[in-house]
């Protein structure tokens, strides 16, 4: 006897227990949904101890097919109790007399919003620009005849202004008090000006205080590239909203790596500027010193074509330095960086390179990108905290756990330590410069894959390192200013890992298409 | 051999008949997505002639379990072109030695916004108020203590200002040319106060004059109640929002029918106010005559709810009629309205009205009903042309041909014909109001089941004539200015029908909790 209403039952009285007997134990079981693919009964039972029970629902049909004396297929279409229309497909197959499911397929309806990608989404959120101006440069001549990037949706991460919305930060308590803003941010008006439409308010770990996109408030965006695994952050709902098809651009910042640990845990092509070329104009910032504005996209093809237009419109007003240096040097990889990333990622970034030609170097050693790591954590603590400090000494209950955690940190650093760190960042900015001059250099995005979403909600000490290799690795261009694109790569196992290009400051578009060249 | 390539090949190459031989020619054949489980290989074949192609994608991989000799799942994960991932289960049978899909799953990613039920979405969309202000009145004291409202969300209709959004009205050329509202309309500010979330803007048919739901700039909204039928109107995205589980309450208007009709083609409860009653500030209005603020839910409780909210909160300054007027008479069928209703709709209609213990008269003969329609008509186009004449004169080409035809039409009317009909409005609306008397009348909420999508796009003379059958109910609170509450039935063949409750004027609390105490 097929055992479908016996199912139903546990499911719905979360009888965790009851539904793995009914669940065949075998390592070929499947269970998919919109989140991903369970393979096992051993992972089944894992994700049914975590989530915390099923949705309520009734039944409206069932539909059954014998598909063999042993086999049948079961499809039943549910109503939830909150709306709407699911299909739960089972394949039952019977065995030592007893009948198990041994593959199912549940569709539940598609919320209103993914609140843990988006805020704010409309169709499109704000007004699109009919007409595309002339910039008058003469130098790029065909943006005046069609719009570049006419048809391009754009997921906005929280920290920009959008005219008529408030900026939210990632923060319920930031969000409740703040004002609607009166203007767009200059690179949401230059992403508006080139034909661009504005999708929605992307989610941000809040105050972009965090490379884990695991905001507690909103819930980790999905990572449709690596099921399970968390979506990276801070420009986490951006990156998501780009990899899961809700948006074409994912405009963001990165500070420490807010835009290549996304990119690189999502199979993303991402763009870190030039620090200071960009205007910040309408921005919310974290630490001034090393914050940049950043881009994400699916393709090196549309990269390329953004990065064009914001060099073009989105220049900051006050940055004296190139715009259109070259990316043409030697490609070399610092080897003694590659030694901070796990293996999995070392081997797909050192292949990748070694098909492109790259030389291999030294560099920066494991020990000496820790202490990069250090410096730019000393003096992002110190301007996050003169920057939120006062409004966070107000709100410290309001805080998720770790931004607190980092906050509180931050505002314990002694006035000396953070002087003395300044200095260093001043000097090292200059020396990373010298040392990478006009070459291309490649490391890796982020020191692994996107650790598991059980892994990183637990925490512990293989995530915290994870972290701080991580953040030796992107310290590199954050300190030294420069502009870095991560290029998608994937690890043996399947994984989307990145590689990361580092080139001359206002080398942005030319290292794009260099990136494009290698990989593209 | 399984031919799960073969298939994908004719699919991305949208090669119907490819596809129709490789799925088994059944009446047992199974095939569903979000939209629906269609049953047999006729009618996935009529599906696959409709849609023109499936969505580009790639296979990610690909997972085979063979579950007899002659019997086989296949579960592929795609890579959809635009981002995310899907998920296609099959089951394979081999009959006569050849392999054919029996039953197919097919999940693709959920876009970021159904732009069918939706223009904007916000976790909520505008900020909530963040405390209930006591209205003073002292007559419904728990209000004062906690948000009656609080954790409910609504799809507003995009006739409703929202404070610093534009006003849609379904229209992408109305749209273009719109301001940002300054404040909320008197409807969204009452629900606000009440604890509510606005959950966003939902469409509307243009300028709200239409019962289909058929949007042809947007298209039409899903119907999870009634797959492949039409949502019904105006009011559709507000009812499709709520019938999906996107909203809790659908707030939306009722000139002619606008809350009536989607309410019973979507299993919704659902109320038109009492003409005047509830404030139209900050409502673009179709008909003055007849415009009524209403709203739809998913059960009485929360109908009955609002409802106390609104008529405490929302009434309009300028009326003067009551307010809480019983609804304690007797229970009335119309049976000569019965008859312009399809079979399973009257006999949906007829059994529950006598549960419920209803006495049956005449009441209005079809050929009477069909005269309120057309005066009703009359004096609906006549202010539809007073109102929106001069820009849709400038607009032609850019309204959807329906609506287009029927403002042509419009501006077609004589003069004296539309003082005649406004003379007997008046006067009917007099007579009315005495022949239902502190009676509670019962009648269908339309005359049919929601018509399929396909034949509502066709159009035709059955579509024709169930619009008139459906107007010809509906005016009669239409015309009345009276209360009218839709409760949900269900016909034998286990589709949504309604069926309404009309009641004196001002007894729309009084209504609706006695539209609950016979069905809720």
């Amino acid at each position: 006897m097929l055992r479908f209403w016996a199912y139903e039952a546990a499911l719905m009285g979360n009888d965790v227990a009851a539904m793995e007997e009914l669940f065949a134990d075998d390592p070929g079981t499947l269970r998919g949904d919109a989140a991903g693919l369970l393979v096992g009964h051993d992972r089944i039972s894992a994700f049914r101890g975590n989530r915390g029970g099923a949705p309520r629902r009734t039944v409206r049909e069932v539909h059954r097919r014998d598909l063999a004396p042993d086999a049948a297929l079961l499809i039943a279409i549910t109503r939830p109790a909150k709306g709407g229309r699911g299909q739960q497909t089972q394949v039952w197959q019977r065995s030592g007399g007893i009948w198990r499911v041994t593959a199912a397929h549940v569709a539940i309806p598609a919320a209103p919003l993914d609140t843990r990608i988006w805020r704010l989404v409309g169709d499109p959120l704000v007004p699109t620009n009919p007409a595309v101006p002339d910039d008058g440069s003469g130098e790029l001549p065909h943006l005046a005849d069609e719009a570049p990037l006419a048809g391009r949706t754009v997921a906005v991460k929280d920290l920009f202004a959008v005219a008529g919305q408030r900026i939210g930060a990632g923060s319920p308590a930031w969000l409740e008090e703040a004002e609607a803003e009166p203007a767009h941010a200059a690179a949401v008006e230059a992403l508006l000006d080139a034909g661009a439409q504005v999708k929605g308010i992307a989610r941000t770990d809040e105050f972009a205080y965090s490379l884990a996109g695991t905001n507690t408030h909103y819930g980790t965006p999905p990572n449709p590239e690596a099921p399970y695994r968390i979506s990276g952050g801070s420009s986490s709902g951006s990156a998501s909203a780009v990899s899961s098809g809700h948006a074409d651009i994912g405009l963001g910042t990165d500070t420490g790596g807010s835009i290549r640990v996304p990119s690189a845990y999502q199979g993303l092509w991402g763009l870190r500027t030039t620090h200071g070329m960009i205007s910040r104009e309408g921005l919310l910032p974290l630490a001034q010193s090393f914050d940049t504005v950043g881009w994400m996209t699916r393709g090196p093809e549309l990269l390329t074509e953004v990065t064009r237009v914001m060099a073009a419109r989105a220049l900051d007003e006050a940055y004296s330095g190139p715009v259109e240096a070259a990316a043409a040097g030697p490609l070399v990889v610092f080897d003694g960086m590659l030694a901070l990333a796990d293996d999995d990622v070392a081997v797909a970034v050192r292949e990748a390179a070694r098909e492109a030609g790259a030389i291999e170097e030294t560099g920066v050693r494991p020990e000496e990108a820790q202490t990069l790591r250090k410096v730019l954590q000393a003096v992002q603590a110190g301007e996050a905290w003169a920057n939120h400090g006062a409004w966070v000494s107000q709100h410290w209950d309001r805080l998720a756990p770790d931004v607190s955690g980092r906050f509180q940190a931050a505002s314990e650093r002694r006035a000396d330590e953070l002087r003395e760190a300044g200095a260093r960042a001043k000097a090292l900015k200059q020396h990373l410069r010298e040392l990478i001059g006009d070459r291309v250099v490649v490391i890796p995005s982020a020191s692994s894959v996107a650790p598991m979403s059980t892994e990183a909600a637990a925490g512990g000490p293989v995530i915290e390192a994870a972290r701080a290799a991580t953040m030796a690795l992107t310290s590199l261009a954050g300190l030294a200013g420069l502009p870095a694109v991560s290029v998608p790569l994937a690890t043996e196992a399947g994984l989307p890992a990145g590689m990361c290009l580092i080139g001359p400051p206002g080398s942005d578009l030319a290292l794009v298409r260099r990136a494009a060249s290698i990989r593209g």
